[in-house]
């Protein structure tokens, strides 16, 4: 009814733009399509359609006055509706040692959640989870960083992330929260087992109820004098340390 | 004689803009400021300015007419003239097995050069060398992604990449190329000693020639099906992998 509502009030439809984007959305059977644009090179690029879809050939000028300004459309604007959320149970059920949980706290720049979106899926974690009133929504600019990711890993926006944390813990996630002043550092403070890692926004770091939630605060090994990293860098680096920086359980 | 000539022609005065770079920009004795534009409270914010600089002061929306559109300036923009870049030699002299160097080959996104000169800052990077026809220039994008690091970390522009490639290994620097394709991980290939991380562009990677003057090719552990990770992320981990992930010299 909402997103009824919102549609007839004159809501901008979401388009998503770029190869990837484009391609990663129209083989996404979650997806809900509504109409492509194309340039013919591009349309006749991405071959025959796995579902009937309202198709409109048009110049690189047409498609860009469908996106931002200087948006890097590629030839390819596809309107869709945005994806159904999934469920936190579902998205941290059964945890998996290999597959952490990547939340970010207040991160709302469109372009860092969709790189963050993109490292998620390339280090093969479960779920990315934010808090659905400090995070962005899904927008062509977000869907282009993310490289297609987007239409992947499953993304749970809830309503209280210190609530979700503790759906987390009584799972079994470990849950690290990046602080740049902590004592530890991210290796010392990674363990076998499922981890969820807990990221804030930059400058502002994680807000004091969210790093109460988490098992541990640990830092990465960055130069003094440098304030941090951008929170996309710090989020590939510390699936990155997951991934292969930790002690393995016995199989 | 050459910037002279250019800027004669009407070529755009360089502006950098946001608090961090204009205030690391302010700070670095070897960076020529103009003239500084910042709105009452970011000027009062910045306090007193340690080099005599012409000063005007201006409302949010006469800033916001010096910079990109929606360029987030924070109140400051700063006309300087770009830096001198250093020379090769002095930045590869005397090489520290804590201190890598990254090279990057054809990455021409300034915001993904900008992140990569403040991920490199912060694990201590020595310097960043590029390919001067297939790099960006300085611009106040770049600064910004920079967050204040392209006032601190070195940064070479040279003709030659293989060259310049040759002249690292004359050193004794291993040179370890990230490939997607490569059979050995990061992880593995990583040697104690002085190392340089060489980059290529996202989708086109390392070019062959560049690829044929490191000592080892090697990839990140992501999942199949995600095409790579962004080029900055990349970066990222790559340092994060040299600064601790590596077995260490006896000291």
């Amino acid at each position: 009814m909402t997103r009824r509502r919102s549609r007839a009030l004159g809501r901008a439809p979401l388009r998503l733009y770029g190869r990837h984007a484009v391609e990663a959305a129209l083989s996404n059977p979650r997806r809900r399509c509504l109409r492509l644009y194309g340039t013919p090179e591009a349309l006749a690029a991405i071959g025959p359609l796995a579902v009937p879809l309202s198709v409109q050939p048009g110049a690189p000028a047409d498609l860009a006055r469908l996106v931002p300004a200087e948006a890097p459309h590629q030839g390819l604007v596809l309107e869709v509706e945005p994806l159904d959320a999934p469920h936190l149970d579902e998205a941290i059920g059964a945890p998996d040692p290999a597959a952490p949980i990547v939340v970010l706290d207040q991160v709302t720049d469109p372009q860092n959640v969709g790189a963050i979106l993109r490292s998620a899926a390339a280090f093969g974690a479960r779920a990315l989870v934010t808090q659905d009133r400090h995070s962005p929504p899904e927008t062509g600019a977000l869907a282009r960083a993310a490289s297609g990711t987007l239409e992947r890993l499953p993304w749970v926006r809830v309503v209280n992330l210190a609530r979700a944390l503790e759906a987390m813990a009584a799972r079994g996630y470990w849950r690290i929260g990046l602080d740049a002043a902590a004592r530890a550092t991210l290796a010392e403070a990674l363990v076998p087992g499922p981890v969820a890692l807990v990221l804030g926004a930059e400058g502002e770091g994680l807000r004091p109820n969210v790093a109460a939630h988490c098992d541990v605060l640990a830092r990465l090994p960055i130069a003094p004098g440098v304030e941090s990293l951008n929170v996309s860098a710090a989020a590939a680096v510390a699936l990155y340390a997951a991934s292969v920086g930790r002690p393995r359980e016995q199989g």
